[in-house]
């Protein structure tokens, strides 16, 4: 039975730098991961990626791909984590694919995004309903479509919509936007967004396809035509398959400066901490430090 | 008196970052910095950086200049902070050359060399002592030298060193070299590099110029000739010109996992603050995280 020093969960930015720290200080490692790139790859403008005046998410990506080939780190995709536990003093990580085990583990598993549950959605699924902007707003050329959220993701996704849909509905429950007012201004500019602030979103119909939203605005009742919905309305931390670390109201693994969990030997970085600010560079900077982490505890292992 | 929302010292990757994320907040602030990159324009192989495989710090600082200017940032050059101090509810920044006035502000000055404090030290600074080796190695082609401490920082000084210099001593304290694996292997590869674990540097002599060390290895004082000195046995944090946060033993400013010091509306990042990874990649996302903080505390001013 192989037992690595480390077992690095996830192949995001977090991931993808802990992975190039550990190889660097050549410990005995892999990386399980379902695919390479993580939720940075769903990203369509990055303009805050420091040393990349612009880039687009999968190009950064491959930045990233390229980077860690150059260290020939092991990684294993399609492996999506499904179980951490405990066996004496190792820990078994099982993926959908077979049982690993390591000394030490780093949880870099990113988030998916959240639902809205209401009416329609599961119906919909795939049939107008859109979870990932850069994978699937293509679909929608001349197309009428509804962005949930105002957030910076669906301001992303708008920005994304802008160049391919006729129409687009911007909707936020609350009075405001709230992503940065930089994109909140470029959005404003665009003629064929119409951004609707205090409007709940309370069903979603049609026959084969989605064919219009119902949504509340100042206490009315009102019927959007749409031939898709988009739903960025926020994510949540794929943290489940862990139940021995401590995490906080959202689900999120609680961490400390130096990416220690609460439990030995357990680190964690990126999107699925606590960390507050949900951002690629400081991922990477997280990602980092509990690498280094990781290799300070196996010294006095 | 200007005031603004924010004032960010220091220019490198912490300050850079912190800047790029309140610009693209459009918060109202300036930077004032000695100059731009700070250390990490002195690095010569950066290898770590996420997203470039191999990059010099000049020309990674380069990148992070090109993107700073896509946001039209207001940078004052030439201006080292001397000291801060608080007036009322608002912060004055005293620099080299005039008075600055902020609602908050972000200490990211980094970090300058330590001096060995030996004799000959200061008697042949600028006449063969090193505490740059990007900016000075250049000068000893086909010299020489010792580079004194076997870390990160002296083993990229050797590896720059390798390709100029003639013959070079790398002298080590402790009994080991401390930097990472794969870069003590390269190091060892090489035939005009002479690892020498185990010595103390007792003193510097010469005429003119540098002309031989003392060391002492295994209780007997042994004579090296050499025509430079590198010193590179760690740093210091500039932190000297604020005296009400809280710092740590090594007069690091401590903050918190969201960046704030002990005082409201300080924030620092970088390798000025006690982050246990003093690496490029992480001063990057310490210096989003400020700037995030410093922009949720100004909402509530």
């Amino acid at each position: 039975m192989k037992v690595y020093e480390l077992i690095i969960t996830g192949g995001g930015p977090a991931g993808i730098t802990a992975a190039i720290y550990s190889a660097r200080k050549q410990m005995d490692f892999t990386i399980l991961t379902k695919d390479i790139g993580g939720q940075a790859s769903l990203s369509w403008e990055i303009e805050n990626y420091i040393g990349y005046q612009f880039i687009t998410g999968p190009d950064l990506v491959e930045k990233f791909i390229q980077h860690i080939k150059e260290f020939n780190v092991d990684i294993k995709e399609n492996q999506e984590v499904i179980r951490i536990s405990k066996e004496g003093s190792i820990f078994n990580v099982k993926t959908v694919k077979d049982d690993y085990y390591g000394k030490t583990v780093i949880i870099a598993t990113g988030r998916r995004p959240k639902k809205l549950n209401i009416k329609g959605e599961e119906e919909f699924r795939n049939k107008g309903i859109v979870y990932c902007a850069t994978c699937d707003a293509p679909l929608f050329r001349d197309k009428e479509v509804a962005v949930i959220g105002g957030g910076n993701s669906g301001l992303d996704s708008v920005l994304q919509l802008s160049r391919i849909a006729r129409k687009i509905y911007l909707i936020e429950i609350k009075n405001d936007l709230t992503g940065d007012k930089i994109v909140i201004d470029k959005i404003k500019e665009l003629e064929k967004v119409e951004i609707m602030p205090g409007t709940e979103v309370k069903g979603i119909y049609g026959g084969k396809f989605i064919e219009r939203i119902k949504v509340k605005k100042d206490g009315k009742d009102i019927d959007i035509k749409v031939d898709g919905v988009f739903i960025e309305i926020g994510s949540e931390p794929n943290a489940e398959f862990i139940d021995f670390v401590e995490k906080n109201e959202y689900g999120e693994i609680i961490v400390d400066c130096k990416n220690r969990t609460s439990y030995p030997g357990v680190f964690a970085a990126g999107d699925v901490t606590n960390v507050f600010a949900k951002q690629i560079i400081v991922a990477c900077g997280e990602g980092a430090k509990a690498s280094i982490s990781s290799f300070e505890y196996l010294k006095y292992l």
